[in-house]
């Protein structure tokens, strides 16, 4: 691994450029950080798309037993879904072996561009070292893609992407070949990282979920390496990685 | 004025967004530049198309009197234009009283969308106080777009955007309502501000320009208010702002 790309939105990405990268998907408030909690709460699997109605359609054809509408529009949840988009509805009780029809306004569709990877994961800081150790293992170049804001430039993403930057290059000990979003990230992530829970606080989507009532949902956000698991989307799905099956094979 | 909004890329650029703005585009890598040289040397008119296509198109229908085409792919001229995009080709005794047909990657892109606000300028380092009079006397709120590359974030776009902001807040003597572009902008051109130079020259696009000998276009481009003059985009068209005229009236 020599080489990190970081793009501040999904439009930024190119057609076929993704190709053999390992890529992380982050959005931090709150697609990865739901991701992360559902997962650990024993969630057999996540499906992200791309609209209300993708997903109506296929609960239709996964059938109502196990299955689970989940996701946000203006970070409310939507009219007749199961859960919101904040990581606190997800408990045991409500996930354990369901699977859980996913979308949200950004995250779902990030997730859906980085399954043009050669292996795609969803970070955030809850589990930031469990994936910087699953990606340096698999030493392929990194592409990081913040979800963003309605299409538009996040503080809160580009935060989150600068300290996987940080921790990268601090990891491998080496100054890594950066795209300009990879060294922006870093400069943004420099001058916060002294307290991220401000800074995704302060962020315009923050500011915004404050104003919905779900402050502890960037609480829970900021809280770095709290979840220690990795999800892996693979064939549409992200499941849990399990570290254990690797070592057998 | 109260509120910047700056925008990385053009599509971040929402539907309807820039109605009521004064739209400011930066392309300080080349377009910004250039056309600041072409209107200052005695350029008529600048206008911004979207195609080498559409380039050809125009120039039919315009007569090939007085009429320049100019602009680049992968930063070389375009065969059969006049001109490419170094700002040095734009002397006096090539451009004076003509119209240019304009095409550039990302410039002439940045500048058809910000076209959509209530008034728009091409702004880059080398007119920037005089783009800042223009748009404080105006009083609207501001809308920066960055041009990017390929639809990416760009380090020198941003840095310049940066310091937008950062004489806006400075002149108008308060701290402005930013979205999380400009605040993120302003963070990277604190970083930079020492030497903007070499801002531009180590960004993705510097770099690129220096191999293909195109370095002194980057001192050319990181001279502050070398320029004095105000671009401004109506109707299509890319004239140079006359002050006097505005006394008249």
């Amino acid at each position: 691994m020599h080489k990190i790309d970081l793009y501040f939105t999904p439009s930024e990405v190119a057609e076929g450029e993704l190709a053999d990268k390992l890529v992380i998907v982050i959005d931090v408030l709150r697609a990865s950080t739901t991701s992360a909690v559902a997962l650990a709460n024993g969630a057999r699997e996540i499906i992200p798309v791309a609209s209300i109605d993708a997903a109506g359609e296929l609960k239709q054809k996964l059938g109502k037993e196990h299955v689970l509408l989940c996701g946000e529009r203006d970070g409310q949840k939507i009219e007749g879904f199961d859960l919101g988009n904040s990581p606190l509805e997800y408990e045991s009780k409500a996930v354990k072996d369901k699977a859980l029809i996913y979308c949200s306004t950004n995250g779902s569709r990030a997730m859906l561009k980085g399954g043009q990877g050669a292996l795609c994961l969803v970070g955030g800081l809850v589990n930031l070292s469990e994936i910087l150790r699953f990606s340096l293992r698999e030493g392929k170049n990194i592409s990081i893609i913040c979800s963003g804001q309605n299409g538009k430039f996040s503080f809160e993403d580009a935060v989150t992407g600068g300290k996987y930057v940080a921790e990268l290059e601090k990891q491998t000990g080496k100054e890594l070949e950066k795209n300009d979003g990879a060294e922006a990230s870093l400069c943004l992530y420099r001058r916060e990282e002294g307290d991220l829970y401000s800074a995704l606080r302060n962020s315009y989507h923050g500011r915004f979920l404050v104003s919905l009532g779900f402050e502890s949902d960037i609480r829970e956000a900021a809280r770095v390496d709290s979840i220690p698991i990795v999800p892996l989307l693979a064939n549409g799905r992200i499941v849990r990685h399990q570290p254990e099956t690797e070592n057998v094979q």
